[in-house]
């Protein structure tokens, strides 16, 4: 079988917003600055935070990523559901219809949204080149092992392939702690 | 391959107490009260709830299991050891030398453990019946299939032959969360 190496990144719990959203929670006209290049080309942490409220708890400090998107979608870990007291989906990102509601508070405002919480399907970003060299396509799943005293194989790891995308898989925090993982790890994806 | 189904439940949080350090945090000839039998012969939850504290954070009410051991042993996930600010190995249950210190607060009286704070390594309780169906022997590892839309393979499940046991493997709340996992659930052993 050919090596099939690939870097798993931990997500910790952050917000996407749409330019509508950050207008309401920040004010008219403000804009995401500029905290660090995250992976993936042109997003990055932004030096904003907003505070995630559920009914039963709730997240101060919550990463905001740049740049906005054409609707808001925050991800979770089923972890932090419970702390909040929310039913969280695990949904791919982009596919919030019907997901989890969720109260988020800026410093101009806040938003009570009836949908946009998920926990984010683990998934492989794939650049075209590695796709091909891994005979992988878009929208497939594959599965992935890592090694070491909490080794496992993630099954249903969802397949992104995209000119927009450097090659990296993403997993939430209860995965990453699952697997024993506490940063980038090399794992190999199987099939 | 013959099929080898086995029961995954999740244990959360917990403590096991010796009498000396029952006797500490509870007074002198203290009891356990019992509120319900657990699954493994003998062990159950008691009325009784301890303060574990941690240097970054704490937890109210943590369970305590009974009956008394020759040790005390405090059983957390590794998302429990961050909100603590603890740095909690991975280990076989009653593997405690070396492991992380914890603050355990009772009604009369607190603990500062030098060690005896574990992650518990993924384990499957197996009857001696069990372990011959299946061609299993105690202390060796298995992997085990959980199917749903976050299926994995756990690797690294220590299996535990006793008379003592019934058959059901356990994993911690991380570990359910990156399953999907809510309650007990049907998985199978692969060899």
């Amino acid at each position: 079988m050919a090596n099939k190496p690939v870097t798993i990144e931990i997500s910790a719990r952050h917000v996407h917003l749409s330019a509508a959203d950050l207008a309401h929670l920040f004010g008219e006209g403000y804009t995401l600055a500029f905290k660090r290049a995250l992976g993936q080309p042109g997003q990055f942490l932004s030096e904003e935070r907003l505070h995630v409220e559920g009914p039963k708890g709730a997240f101060d400090s919550v990463a905001i990523l740049g740049p906005t998107r054409a609707f808001t979608q925050v991800e979770l870990s089923l972890s932090d559901a419970r702390v909040l007291g929310i039913d969280l989906p695990v949904r791919a990102s982009g596919d919030v219809k019907g997901s989890a509601g969720i109260k988020l508070i800026g410093p101009k405002g806040a938003l009570v949204l009836k949908e946009g919480a998920i926990a984010a399907k683990r998934h492989l970003h794939l650049s075209p080149a590695d796709a091909t060299r891994f005979l992988l396509r878009d929208r497939q799943t594959v599965s992935v092992r890592v090694d070491g005293p909490r080794a496992l194989v993630f099954d249903e790891v969802l397949v992104r392939v995209s000119a927009a995308f450097h090659t990296v898989m993403h997993i939430d925090v209860d995965e990453a702690n699952a697997a024993g993982l506490t940063g980038p790890t090399e794992a190999n994806i199987l099939l």
